[in-house]
């Protein structure tokens, strides 16, 4: 079931993958540190099962810092009825789970971002080994895979499911289908341009059916966004055929950030003042942020004007700045 | 102007105070460290001032991690016309301007927190230092006072503009006129239990028109708070009479926390999902907030329940908590 | 109740002191910070009651890194059945909470040493407002008070149960008949040369029947002194008549620290090697410990020897010393 | 001597490892940092040797808070006369200087395990640098080795001698042999599963008899130890033949762990009791430790029973522990 | 000999101030924490004594990155002969014992800085201990005090040596004649305008000579400005009458710093260019210091012109320089 | 242009690296962290071109606290005119930009000394992401490379020119003729000895000719040496014929540092007393530092002599030392 041309991994479940009914366990990473010479990371895991069917694997925390995802998905792994399953839920919903304890975007044991991670190295980081149990372990066993974003700590984003535009036009087209089962306000076509290390390259050149969304931002979540998160996974297990009945309509409408253009970062560090909200229109050139100096009063601020038209889809969400951190994201209605 | 009666303040501001037309400069505060063994501490001041007039202090920063006030404040230093103007504008729109540099709360220099070192001390630490001018050389030419509050990265609110029940029924009566003319979405009358070195109180102590907002949280800012807190402002002078023409109207909605069953503290720490959005209405008895245990999937969340009917104008904002932290604050509206 | 001449205490607890039955609950006291707005640090309490007799006081946690007292504490305090009680039993098991839950002597937030913090302030540190508390509103209800000490990560104890010779014969005859209840190996009579900021001092000067411990060290618990531990525990509370029965018998040696000259104190910082372990007899002049320089090989170790002839009863504990810590103490066994 | 298709070691020492006579020195180890741009780290070496015989290198500090090897060969290369040698002793007391410096199992420059850097890279981290030159320079040289350990700051073991099952017969009944004449109180045949990057297996794979220990822990070392540690670094040089005379005898029994069955893992957090002491017989299912809930009284502890029946060898040593740290080990007597 | 209305000073000198001879030792100043219970700080200490005369008191490492005075003392109180000493000299090389080992301006326990912490306080920090112990128990007994400093790591100094203008004058030409024999290259009248806090200021309220210096800086020493320490001292000393013989002569230039006009202070943030060097002259008007945005490149710097004309005594030492840091300090010659 | 064989580097320049005329800009390296999750390191570059004509790469900030290289090409970006120019100028004043920000030798987010990380890698270290853009994009356009160094935070140099003995020796020639065309007071011809990771070697290894500076240190800039390097960027711009006219003429001293005997370590912690400075004199045999204890008063230094006759180029700058740094080093004159 996995590449056993390399070193096996260091990781111990404590729930077996194929037993029927609920478990609740963990991934148990030997990590031996100055505070516990034997000691290990354990990274919660649930696994739902019942008789024969499809595989979906949902992850949430490869950001530590992105709550909608964590929200649904520890939900789901207690309330989710294995009588009404065919198939199995592998929930993961704290993949980084040392990030996700410290409520970080990577984690603080090796600054691991886990989603530049892939396929990970047994013999590597911690963030690695956890990279590489998924790819090696639990992605090989899946059929579909949703894995939840949001912002995290430094970002706001408008609520959406994504799924890439891929060369194996069929696995596309299933993966679009599953974005619209989701139904979440808004859904991406994304173009991935860097995809080194992805956890969703890496599903998705397993052939695996891979959807991901981004959900709001800032470190929080909204009862509107976790509502979302929620259902949209039970709209997915239904899609997959896993849980009986059809997925929950919902009106989205749909997204395209078609070139660079659509970022604006910024030169200056200072105060940020984003001039429209999320969702607001905007048109090529207006102003959409303003960077305040913060060393004294009577300097005039830097404007940052929209280079496309369109709608904002994600701004910088501190209310301090520095020179090359992202201030806005615009997409354009897909007609 | 000031009790001589204490040893001065180390401060020395590069403007002068009592001079007509724009001037942007420093509070110097000699600060000696192993960085900088002759440093200071340089804290953005500006007076815009013009012939006879009564005086406004505007402060923002009092917490160093909200951000509607110093937007407002940047913005309003930088373009406020002396021409405009009938008497004496002083800005302060990072008042706490360590802890407004670090985007925290408290200084860093002290983990001070400005809004409880009220009346300072000259010989006292940075944070305290700051509060004795401002206690001693600036207020006391103050006619009308407003300090901007938001949530800061922990909370988050209803934008709301508020001002305190007050022994002094005249003075009472003059800071809830101030309110309404800010014309906040919400204005709230509070009961201060609690007035142990607050600004609020320094200033009403001297008779003061003081008043002050909470707009918002999340350690960011909104264009639509910016808006509020750029309006109110100036709503605020024209009120004073130190800006001509009438306040642009706003409907409010006028709020009270009458006791202390308003407020929600966590028991435990964990990742909490609090169920509803702010301003949505909440029973005695609803469910408001759920705290998910992290350690493990399976377990039930710890929840908080409504203690009284009312509105939510305040939720803890990261997505993690510890136990004693404020989960959630109900209010109700004044008919 | 307490001296109402200060200021209140802003610690707010969630169980009424006045109640029978078994409580557990928390002192939740307000602690405003960067990381919670609105954050309180919340103090495990336990409050055991039933009917009329005297009250007893117990407490662990003093210092953070010392764990027979939390350990038999937190045990006493879940098992302790009301009815089988005549009078109060207040449970502190981790009396500074922040400094427990740390693993340090010291609180985290403010570096106090709580056992050398009292009377405390109600305006003051976290560590301030925590011995506030007890000072005002708990050590005036107690007619019995334990306090357990260890010897916390950098030194390691001879278990024992001790008292202070006091001014107050009567008070000293009736502690010390509580230590010889307590029953633990050793037991010795103390003269406090430095008394200051103790909460051994404040209780005593009470009047209260004050005893405490030193039961081991390392920051660690042994399974046998955790024993001593919870058996001296019940044992206090049979002597003070709150438990029906006899004090558990057990044998012990009676010590003392006459003088200065227990005390070896290093002078050089290296690698700590003591040449007798915890209990085993020394004569004056015997080497007891040297330390051995560690930048390169060859150099000869620095020699300390005992001042006085007895026992070892504590010894500095980590592999490696700083000049100015204590090395080793000695203890005579009293006849 | 070593293998030159890499780059030389950085390294250089300051000692003559062929000449005759004591010397002490330094292994020095350019290292560039902020605090010293031509800066090096010096890690302590001595050789005692005297014309034609074998060698032996001994080595403490492998993990950086474990006292009983270091005390015992700075001891010795202080000591040993080199008029009653006939060999090579090379002493490096503190193989992984910049963790023996800090107190802690790794170094506090790189984090590096020293125990899992082998073979290391000459081009690599500090810790790799050090293991590359042992492994390229010293093993080569050596007959004999003798690498000390004890738990460290957060485990405690009964104090025993150990050495690898080996595929070589013959190379594994000559170390068990240098164990035997060790006489450590407890003598153990290891098993190892996970070989990567240790220390014991570079040495084994060059077919050198190879031994180690585990003498204590806690981050301290107790005078009875420290004996062990002495006289079995003795009896060691007399077993290989270069110092003369027989190994002082001494009492040891010898244990065995045959299963993963021997380690108990945490699950929780919290407060660690262990209910029995090192080296306490205990059957299968008998409660060894439990974990205390730190956050509030009144919760029950978690048990951790035994999962095979022996005596307790090894521990969790600090007061708090973390969900995935090791909290127990038995062993099995070998009859 | 001191104020005995006062708590007596936790601090324990292992020599005996009265005692005749040379005399090596500490003053222990107990210093409870976490990584040492009963821990202390040693603060070195040198007595050397000689039947009848007056007592010197010579103190460096007042602030600890300052190292003219540390060298020159650490070798006098090696080197002095008592046999050529009539009376007492009193040596304590490294005063704020805790920031001299730390290499920094101020004690790295509490961010003390000793030269603002005078009298000190029995129950203070550490310190306002060490404070405390000079200013009531070594200060009383000297009758000429010579405190050393440099510049430290941030600032760099013309060497001068210099002393207070006084109200009473007869003790302040008491110390410029102290300052002339001392014999450094340039000499300065000193009025203190905020004497708070200050080791000079309680010298000289107890009427003692005392004299202070400034010789170079950036946290270095060069041979140069060592050489000028070691003279200043002897020849201190000599014209003290405690050791014989006549000061070494040497040229010295007088200054003054007139008026608040010597200072500049920067208003930026960047990196710093001055454009003079010490001792070079300038010109009210000439620019002195440049400040260059570091952001991005094409932007003019700050400039910064001298407010009087002189000479360059004294100028930030750090490429970078905050704003509120002081840039530059000229002095003018006295004719 | 650059090797396509590897992955594009995810530098994006804002400027257009062909274009005429003064160009302002950044390299912008994504990097996503905790405080930024879409965020950028922005390297400022400026490129002043004019038609035909040699290009020459000046680089400042390799390592991040040596100023002389920044302040002069600062200055040379902002003032050089197109109009003088005949080819490209490529002005990176602060290469190592995350180390000049925060005045380190080596990057604080990786640590990185960008100095030992070439070639680099497209997909490593921020450091090694400069490293490679430079290596793959810059250098390739270069015919002139001219690195300025200085001694950093933690070391003082004689201010130098200097260029590498090569086995090419035309190239190594024209090397040295730029050497004395930047006219330094000493020019330097070094042998190195550990190549591996120099961006020196990188572009001597690309046939460019190369010259590199040492000219002070301390972690600050003098006026004299900021002249040396403001002139010597002009003289190597004519000296290229980028700029038109002859270099400046200026006096220099060539110097060589023939062996390992030319650099003297400390083997002892301590306070450090250089007996010369920098230019003076020195025979085999010299006392030419000290290392005295700071433990305590009495105590014999540790003396450094100098094993070869010379005149100081370098010491160890900051008051306390380290066992491994470098204390001096002794260069020969050559005639």
């Amino acid at each position: 079931m996995h590449d056993t041309s390399m070193r096996p991994s260091p990781i111990v479940p404590t729930v077996d993958l194929d037993a029927d009914g609920v478990q609740h366990g963990f991934l148990r990473l030997p990590y031996s540190r100055d505070e516990s010479a034997w000691g290990s990371v354990m990274i919660p895991i649930a696994v739902i099962r019942n008789a024969a069917g499809p595989t979906a694997l949902l992850t949430g925390g490869n950001h530590g810092d992105e709550y909608e995802g964590p929200l649904a998905l520890f939900d789901l792994a207690r309330t989710l009825d294995p009588g009404t399953v065919s198939g199995t839920v592998i929930i993961l919903p704290a993949m980084n789970y040392p990030a996700f304890r410290a409520g970080t975007r990577t984690s603080p044991i090796d600054k691991g971002n886990l989603n530049r991670s892939f396929p990970g190295r047994p013999d590597g980081t911690v963030t690695e080994k956890i990279a590489d149990f998924v790819q090696r372990y639990l992605l090989p066993r899946a059929d579909f895979v949703l894995d939840f974003h949001s912002g995290g700590r430094t970002l706001d984003f408008l609520p959406f499911c994504a799924a890439h535009v891929l060369d194996d036009k069929t696995q596309e087209e299933k993966a679009f289908a599953a974005v619209a089962a989701f139904a979440a306000p808004y859904s991406v076509r994304m173009l991935e341009i860097d995809a080194m290390g992805m956890f969703d390259t890496a599903a998705e050149e397993m052939g695996k059916i891979f959807i991901t969304t981004e959900l709001g931002g800032g470190g929080t979540a909204r009862a509107a966004t976790v509502r979302i998160a929620r259902r949209g996974a039970m709209n997915f297990l239904r899609h997959a055929g896993i849980v009986a009945g059809q997925p929950e309509a919902g009106e989205t409408t749909w997204l395209d950030m078609p070139s660079d253009a659509c970022f604006c970062f910024a030169e200056d560090d200072g105060m940020i003042e984003t001039m429209i909200d999320l969702g607001d229109p905007v048109n090529e050139g207006d102003l959409i942020a303003r960077i305040h100096p913060v060393g004294r009063t009577g300097l005039a601020p830097l404007d940052i004007r929209a280079r496309m038209s369109g709608l904002l889809v994600a701004r910088h969400f501190p209310g301090l700045i520095k020179a090359g951190d992202c201030a806005s994201v615009i997409a354009v209605r897909v007609t």
